[in-house]
């Protein structure tokens, strides 16, 4: 990193005070392949790694107000969003990124906790559709969040599609909680099926894993790789922080963000 | 750290959306020497690598249960305390840590952004004093917070004994807002000067510079080492944390905290 600057990630996620998911999962994650986070709270959760047992939104203006600070003072290559909390922050946070249409923005839709914590009803989900798909460059959803999002009998091809229709450019569906041997994740855009990656399943539950995935996925867009490139690598990043996760709770693992040394963070 | 379980660091801290402070600076520091945060946030701020423009602490409840779910669920290994935020806070955590007689508690005592905003008034400082001071392993001044929790007058060697007076078992003042040439750090410990550090003074003005070196020896200590080993070693990794720093935004330059490579994180 000596000598080049790295690239501003603005984040918006919430907080993870038992540090695995959220806003700690980006900035460790994003650190680790060379970017630099500019992290944007939007929801202080009280949280373990059995499940989310409060999540608190800030007010929107609380949370824009931490956003515009630092657009003002930093050059920002990528906008990755997380947990948005409220309804009226996805408005303000839509209303705002609406003023940066070169920026790309990478959307993990979190709809509700590892632990099953919902943390989305019908109106945010709505919302979220309606305001900020179309503002978004890249959507990774699960399979049970792109089904959520769209019809809950769907083909994952269907729902994709259905949501480059709502306006993503192009959607990453993760098929962890699919029933398949290995998992495969797909990328989709214009319309269509690009690429699929098949995974070894590993045998735990992890925590934040989803949000590390899209943190990668807006760092390495950061530096200029292209969607399916940048795809490859971040689940490459992702899968080995995995495999090297460790339990330090009593529920889901923790992934270990510095598993691979620095110089076998791209595959590519 | 395949093999090993990470210490766990309980933080409390505030958040920093510019990236550079805060939470932000605890968990990658502490990710980086192998240790695992437990973030808890004690204020939200809105701020730049200028200022800090507002700082709105969370109600205390907010802040303690947060910090009472992770440690439910995991092992706690050493405590680091930075920004406050409220009178109301700063019992709330005394009274929860109390009932921790063994836990390492490192107290890093921001007064002060480093763009000057004020963060700590009289009543503030008192509390600080009375309730935290008497439970604190390592607190972790600059030469003004010393002389500002005691008397303006004072040497250092005068202010660090007033403040283990106060209760605290060992205090480490860093020496960067002093006249001197090179920089001085000096670590007093059972009324006494134990050992001091001189580092060639840096060019810029650093942004969390604080917080990576507080975090740090809170996880060195966490990792077994002594008292004297760890303030070393957290100098040096902080040190060249700084040396490398860049320049991302209008003010402050910001640590870079992947300088060292992981084999050279521990000097002695």
């Amino acid at each position: 990193m000596k000598n080049t600057l790295p690239p501003c990630i603005l984040v918006f996620a919430g907080h993870d005070p038992s540090g695995g998911a959220g806003l700690c999962a980006d900035i460790q994650t994003l650190s680790q392949i060379g970017c630099y986070t500019l992290p944007v709270v939007t929801s202080i959760t009280v949280q373990d790694t059995i499940n989310i047992i409060e999540n608190k939104p800030l007010p929107a203006k609380q949370v824009i107000a931490q956003a515009q600070a630092v657009l003002a003072d930093m050059p920002v290559a990528a906008c990755k969003i997380g947990l948005l909390g409220s309804v009226e922050i996805i408005y303000e946070i839509s209303r705002l990124l609406v003023n940066y249409p070169q920026l790309p923005i990478i959307v993990d839709p979190i709809l509700a906790a590892g632990g099953g914590k919902v943390l989305a009803n019908s109106q945010f989900q709505q919302t979220l559709i309606h305001e900020l798909l179309p503002l978004t460059t890249i959507l990774t959803p699960n399979s049970i969040e792109a089904r959520s999002l769209t019809q809950s009998d769907y083909t994952l091809t269907q729902a994709a599609q259905q949501l480059m229709e709502y306006g993503c450019q192009a959607v990453c569906i993760t098929g962890t909680h699919e029933p398949s041997e290995q998992v495969e994740n797909r990328l989709y855009s214009k319309g269509q099926l690009i690429k699929t990656w098949q995974f070894p399943r590993l045998p735990h539950s992890y925590h934040g894993s989803g949000c590390t995935f899209a943190a990668c996925v807006a760092g390495y867009l950061a530096k200029g790789q292209t969607i399916d490139i940048a795809i490859e690598n971040a689940q490459h990043y992702t899968w080995h922080s995995l495999q090297q996760a460790f339990k330090l709770g009593r529920g889901q693992w923790l992934p270990n963000r510095l598993a691979l040394p620095q110089d076998k963070r791209i595959k590519t």
